[in-house]
């Protein structure tokens, strides 16, 4: 059982809770059961840890655990997962201009996910979609969307050269969701949760789109995106 | 220029950051010029303290102002305000069963004020309306609301008898969102992150509603209500 911090592999750990590390490794970190569980499920490759003798993996002390744990109710397993591409783009693609908050990102993995937009592609200033929170938001379902971080503007030229439509929300949209009938093949732009889409985005976009309320200026951007996505489901 | 945290309206202040006194004291604290605006607007009491000698309250100095302040980057203005009842309830009821996360519950405020469901009842076990991030999450909108903790069984009880139909959600729902024609006056039934809603409170729903998704087995809470509620606006 490995019970000391300046153990090679437990101090690895720790520099995985940083960008940069997980940058440098294309490797992340993910806790509890059920993230094992759909990380496994989908074929990715884990490294994994654990504080309980009865279950698989390396063994580690629980106050060591509990230091690498982010949460106050910490798991008894944790493991280093591979990134991994998927080859395919969906038809529905969800994309990022400088989302910031860890939780927004995950909520909005979650529900794409769910209603089909598998591709999310993401500007290099939006949050890291590795980061622990955004891990949690996603509630495991990060394993089952292909995520892509580039420079929006050239991706939206090749995009629309493939055939995609692209519709950018903002508040001062043309078009009501309500009213829309979307594209087979499109992409839905959301922008950081205080400035919105970049100009120069909004530009690009084929059409803009306003979801209708009856008084304030605008949702968060995780409901707002998840109620699109939800209105064009695959 | 106040400066001490030996100053007894300090130490009230800090204290605030706790529920217990808000419940108390029947007042809350609120963070920077927009949510002063809002509060403002519809008429909420303030006391305000500043660390910028050009603005309107009591002047504090601006290491106080960072200490009170819960974020990285605080704000140059608090203020302790009274709690307000509106004394009509809505045609379009939010009902929350034990929600826990103060930003989901945020979420849902600023979107609930967005469709027009202005009366929010959530059960005690229901995470404090007051909490610093759920009113920083509702972006201004908390002043919009009418927010009352209460029994919800009870509550359901006295609704149903002043012709409120009630929904339920329940991955488990029978109803799927788009086929449903809200009635004119209802309750929406959201439930705790990982439990859903108690069984005695479905068993109360006239009606059991799921948001069909193509594989994940639940959305986000805040999600999943802000869908339903941009569906059924008013």
């Amino acid at each position: 059982m490995i019970s000391s911090r300046d153990n090679a592999r437990i101090k690895w750990l720790f520099k995985l809770q940083s960008k940069k590390y997980r940058d440098q490794s294309n490797s992340f970190l993910v806790y509890g059961e059920h993230s094992l569980e759909e990380a496994k499920k989908n074929g990715f490759t884990l490294e994994i840890y654990t504080s309980n003798p009865n279950k698989e993996g390396l063994l580690i002390s629980e106050e060591l655990m509990r230091e690498l744990s982010l949460t106050e109710t910490p798991s008894d397993v944790l493991a280093i997962c591979k990134k991994k591409e998927y080859p395919t783009l969906s038809n529905k693609i969800l994309m990022l201009d400088d989302v910031q908050d860890p939780g927004n990102l995950g909520t909005l993995i979650r529900s794409a996910v769910g209603f089909g937009f598998s591709t999310i592609i993401a500007s290099h200033q939006t949050v890291d979609f590795y980061h622990e929170r955004t891990i949690r938001a996603t509630q495991g379902n990060i394993f089952y969307a292909s995520l892509i971080k580039a420079p929006l503007i050239e991706r939206i030229e090749q995009l629309k050269k493939l055939g995609y439509k692209v519709y950018a929300t903002s508040s001062y949209g043309s078009l009501k969701l309500k009213e829309i009938i979307p594209s087979d093949k499109l992409v839905l732009v959301l922008g950081n949760e205080g400035q919105g889409i970049k100009q120069e985005i909004l530009d690009l976009a084929d059409y803009k789109v306003m979801i209708e309320t009856s008084h304030i200026e605008s949702l968060n951007v995780g409901v707002a995106g998840s109620i699109i996505m939800y209105e064009w489901q695959v």
